[in-house]
């Protein structure tokens, strides 16, 4: 199968995938306002954006298709392979941040990508990556346990090792070095994948979207009720900004739309609807923050707490 | 005149430069709160914070100084200068962002700074850099001639060429590719500066911070009781998301901050206090918003503009 072949199927099923999740989203939230955009990008490709906001329960939000091609790979993404310098390429993705109103859901964030280029010797090469986190403003345990269980359970259907590793990287990926703090709960996280073969990888990518979905929506419907306050409201503004700084200090997806030449917003529908500066805001001791503080922004085993 | 000798003048001039701008605030606001620390970095140095909110004019900003030692220069440093690979150094600065509450007045931002370093034929070398930078929100031209008027003044007072110069060097360095927009207005901006010699450079950058804060008080004075709205607060309140993006995407000093394990209440008290995402967001046609984008964030020869 050539890469053109491969890259075919992947947009195919991508889309798939990029589409179950919108009608994921119509299901739960009948009020949000969506502002569907296809797009085209100069240097060849494009995307479909579907950005929402004002929801009867999310607040903001993206689900992000695209596919673009290029004559030279972005510096944030030759890091681990220098050999592709000056490579033409096509990357492929499906990004989705969700934005609750609730302070008492977590934001949640998936993403998976598909990137194919020619080295230096002429070969065809192409990778999976992709993952999902959680990132709580008050979190509950119980929660935290079921979204890793389910992450677990769809690592395991395809090898008993990944989930272990995965897990890890995740907490190493999305980690504030200059806060000594994880963004938040975490996940999985991968990258350079190929999983036994193309369809492979490619299935469990589509897993990881259809997962999840299932998960967040799941939780969401458990805790969208939860009676919350004004400062509540603040504390999750206050949150929203490290979300911020992550996104737009370390992350490489959004480096590497910005530095390739993407559609800024449908990047940075990632954004959250607002965020909070405040001066050395230290949460106070016994609070529900402190707890997020002490026991939740840090790698922890959260399968191995489980009673 | 050894390295360090020179350090220590600069130290001392900083140190003036940095109280002569937290007693200027004062007087203006007798209402801020300030928040004053000490801090100390574990690889050597330290800094002085004045982080303020909550002012009867000025919602958020800061007033800092530091001086950081280091074995090695972080990457960011490094951009221009391959040759200083592994040196050790010594970083000096005072930076200043107010972020006015009325949308009617511009933040506002300076920056002088001092480096030495042993280049690797074992040469002792220093730099200076600075300048500041005008963002306004509703911006009225005569305000912008005469920021950039004393601009010029300040520095036609050492060398002619050099407005023209740091003019571009502003508009170049305070622009977001992703945006085609700049920052702001604009100002003067200059790095790896030796002026004459060590003294003049020295006093061009006290004057830089002089010129800033006198011409910043000037224009808040006269704007700061032009009647406002909650549209314009909101207008005002997205435009801060440029401002984040900017910083945390671009700028130099606050990664060689992040990367050089500074303080990071310190580095990011230059955030707004509250920032909003809008996906897509464009301003009304003949509005006063789209006046901004049509006319103020693209390099002008604001100087030509002079009746």
């Amino acid at each position: 199968m050539t890469n053109e072949t491969k890259a075919e199927i992947v947009r195919d099923r991508f889309l798939l995938s990029h589409n179950n999740v919108i009608q994921s989203l119509k299901d739960f939230d009948l009020k949000v306002i969506e502002q569907n955009e296809d797009w085209v990008r100069e240097e060849g490709g494009g995307g479909i954006t579907c950005a929402f906001s004002n929801g009867k329960f999310l607040e903001k939000g993206g689900i992000n298709f695209s596919d673009v091609e290029g004559s030279k790979l972005p510096p944030t993404a030759l890091k681990e392979r220098p050999e592709l310098t000056g490579s033409a390429f096509r990357a492929m993705g499906v990004s989705v941040v969700f934005h609750p109103e609730n302070p008492n859901v977590p934001t949640a964030h998936a993403n998976i990508r598909f990137f194919s280029a020619k080295d230096c010797k002429g070969n065809y090469i192409w990778w999976f990556g992709g993952g999902f986190d959680l990132t709580p403003y008050y979190p509950v345990l119980e929660d935290v346990i079921f979204w890793h269980k389910n992450a677990k359970k769809l690592c395991d259907d395809f090898n008993e090792n990944l989930y272990g590793v995965f897990k890890k990287q995740c907490d190493d990926y999305f980690y504030l070095p200059h806060r000594k703090e994880t963004r938040g709960v975490g996940g999985i996280f991968f990258d350079d994948l190929c999983l036994v073969d193309f369809e492979t990888t490619l299935r469990f990518c589509e897993e990881v979207m259809t997962v999840f979905t299932t998960s967040f929506f799941t939780l969401f419907e458990k805790r969208k009720q939860t009676p919350t306050s004004e400062e509540q409201r603040n504390f999750q503004s206050y949150r929203r900004s490290r979300y911020v700084e992550f996104n737009l200090v370390y992350d490489r997806g959004t480096h590497f739309g910005l530095q390739s030449g993407g559609r800024t917003e449908s990047i940075l529908m990632s954004m959250p609807p607002v965020a909070n500066w405040l001066y050395n805001w230290i949460p106070e001791a016994g609070s529900r923050e402190e707890e997020l503080y002490k026991n939740f922004l840090k790698p922890v085993d959260w399968l191995g707490l489980q009673k």
